[in-house]
């Protein structure tokens, strides 16, 4: 039986995309090869490159003054790729706003003078800065931001306004909601929530201000590099590009993102209202910016919250641990997510609140 | 119909790997979840990556002296990470034997004195210059090779002694023949010719080497970070790794290394034996340095070379094109490529020789 997968990343993916990777898994477009198996200078694979590419732009909204790229090394990567493309001038500013905000602010501060300039630390990360009060200084070369904070469950409700380009981690949020691409200097997303199995990371960057990497750089890191040769500079991680494709292909005919984001909206809102209505279960995060990705909530005891983890996987409701540093269960409804999934989830927590209240 | 697949790599998988794979895309182990829909930290995938690594260690007698890990970016960014993990004195020798040899040269003099110390280069690359001759230098860092030139069709027949630590690309012959781990600083290798789908890199390295990675050395690149998390430092490339953990398995199921290599040598000398009989085919690497991977070989004419290529596709033999590099044909004959493959390509040989002389 197939299970609810409520995991953070890599998390579930359209079950008909798994149903034709499985197909081609074994004979990819009737080339006799597997699509694991093609040569990345395949016409036949270099399509599926082109394509994945297309989609992205197509759905974002993102014009040619933008490198669209596939590359490998997650996120964690491009915390150091950031500063050696960009930090000409040795000077950025950081909103801390989680655990991997904060892993980017520290790679940031190999590299120069890394300031964090705003964090939610004071308050376990249970919101985000005002961004009209943000103290940005003069002179640096990019603000960072992560736009979803999948550990605790927040995202910018608006993005700041800065002079220097605006950096954003989206990985557990991009394609989920509308952005306006032309607002940031820089986009990137490990792709293993919203997207694609792990491997792949996207990035989008705005090319006038990718053109000079600091000297350090290694090659691989360099987006000009990947840009000039279409995420194909050396072999690239071919079937999570391939899939992501796949998932890209469905998003456009299902409507593309205003109809996803409504239905994640739609999805947030039921678990969320639950929640609130329920005195059993509580999440702690500011109204304003709860994510409509990652919902974390407790019980009122942790003994509670290991029997709920525990007996939600054995009815076929799994991965609903929270992450280590926060604890509690976090349901991670990512695009992918049936509402019949968030529905069983609310249906088996009522069941959980009568059987412990 | 399954076509023989003599692609340089991404390359051809066993059969009964992907058909496995196959399986598990839909339902890993009864999970209810795709082995791409698995969080990286439940124990049914950290599982997966640690038989990965016992395997490996296993099957090439490593050491605990040695770190193994799984990581992404292909031997393209070990290039970069090579330097920045051990080039403390800024100065290292490189051999250049081709063109991955030479990227990996270019690469570390991005970050020091690093010294094409010999290269076979004047006579395109078809041999290994001779490793009891090479001036290596007093006081550098580590001696850089690339053990299989897979767009030449090198390899060294034997491994320079060397005073520094000894670093080698094994990305297409890795797990191809036995080799003494213990002679080596440091071996890496992209996985997606003998081991796996495209998207990880094996490292193999010393562990007295690895504890103090160069300041500017990006936290993801360093080899000690991925020792010490096991490989789970970030989200990993799981479906890669989670396929090279089925192919080790099968490969230590035949009988380990000492057994594949006796069918590679069978298979690549039933290639050369043929070629070198032959009036119509040529390949000119000296016989010392022949590679048992990648044999590349031509027709009298180019217009011929295209000619095979294309009338082999048509009848299965897939991917024979050689690199733009240098043209002709080249059959990729990995540890997954049958015995029946070589054979069905050198009947077809026999025929367009035939056909065509």
């Amino acid at each position: 039986m197939r299970a609810f997968n409520f995991a953070a990343g890599p998390s579930t993916l359209p079950l008909e995309v798994l149903q034709e990777a499985q197909r081609d898994l074994l004979d990819f477009s009737g080339t006799g090869m597997s699509i694991t198996e093609i040569s990345h200078r395949n016409k036949a694979f270099s399509a599926v490159v082109e394509e994945g590419e297309s989609l992205l732009r197509g759905l974002l909204n993102i014009s040619d003054d933008y490198a669209v790229i596939f590359v490998q090394g997650g996120a964690s990567t491009q915390f150091a790729a950031v500063p050696l493309n960009l930090m000409h001038h040795r000077k950025a500013d950081y909103v801390v706003t989680g655990n991997f905000a904060k892993k980017a602010f520290e790679e940031g501060s190999i590299y120069g003078d890394a300031a964090c300039v705003a964090s939610s630390g004071d308050k376990t990360f249970t919101y985000i800065p005002d961004v009209k009060k943000i103290p940005f200084r003069k002179g640096t070369d990019y603000v960072h931001i992560c736009s979803n904070n999948t550990i605790f469950g927040t995202r910018y409700a608006e993005f700041p306004e800065t002079e220097a380009p605006l950096v954003a981690d989206m990985s557990s949020e991009i394609l989920s909601r509308e952005i306006d691409v032309s607002k940031f200097g820089v986009i990137y997303a490990g792709a293993q929530k919203n997207l694609a199995p792990a491997g792949v990371t996207i990035v989008i960057a705005k090319r006038s201000l990718i053109g000079d990497p600091l000297e350090i750089c290694p090659t691989m890191l360099k987006w000009k590099v990947q840009d000039k040769d279409k995420s194909l500079y050396n072999t690239p991680p071919c079937f999570p590009i391939y899939v992501a494709t796949l998932v890209l292909r469905r998003l456009k005919a299902l409507g593309g993102i205003k109809v996803m984001n409504e239905i994640n909206e739609y999805k947030a809102g039921l678990l969320y209202d639950f929640i609130d209505n329920s005195p059993f279960y509580t999440n702690g995060v500011e109204k304003k910016y709860r994510s409509i990705m990652n919902v974390p909530f407790v019980t009122p005891s942790a003994e509670l919250d290991d029997a709920f983890v525990k007996s939600a996987a054995k009815e076929g409701l799994v991965s609903l641990k929270g992450h280590r540093l926060v604890g509690g269960m976090r349901a991670s409804i990512y695009n992918a997510m049936p509402v019949e999934g968030v529905k069983a989830l609310i249906e088996f927590m009522k069941k959980f609140e009568k059987e412990n209240a």
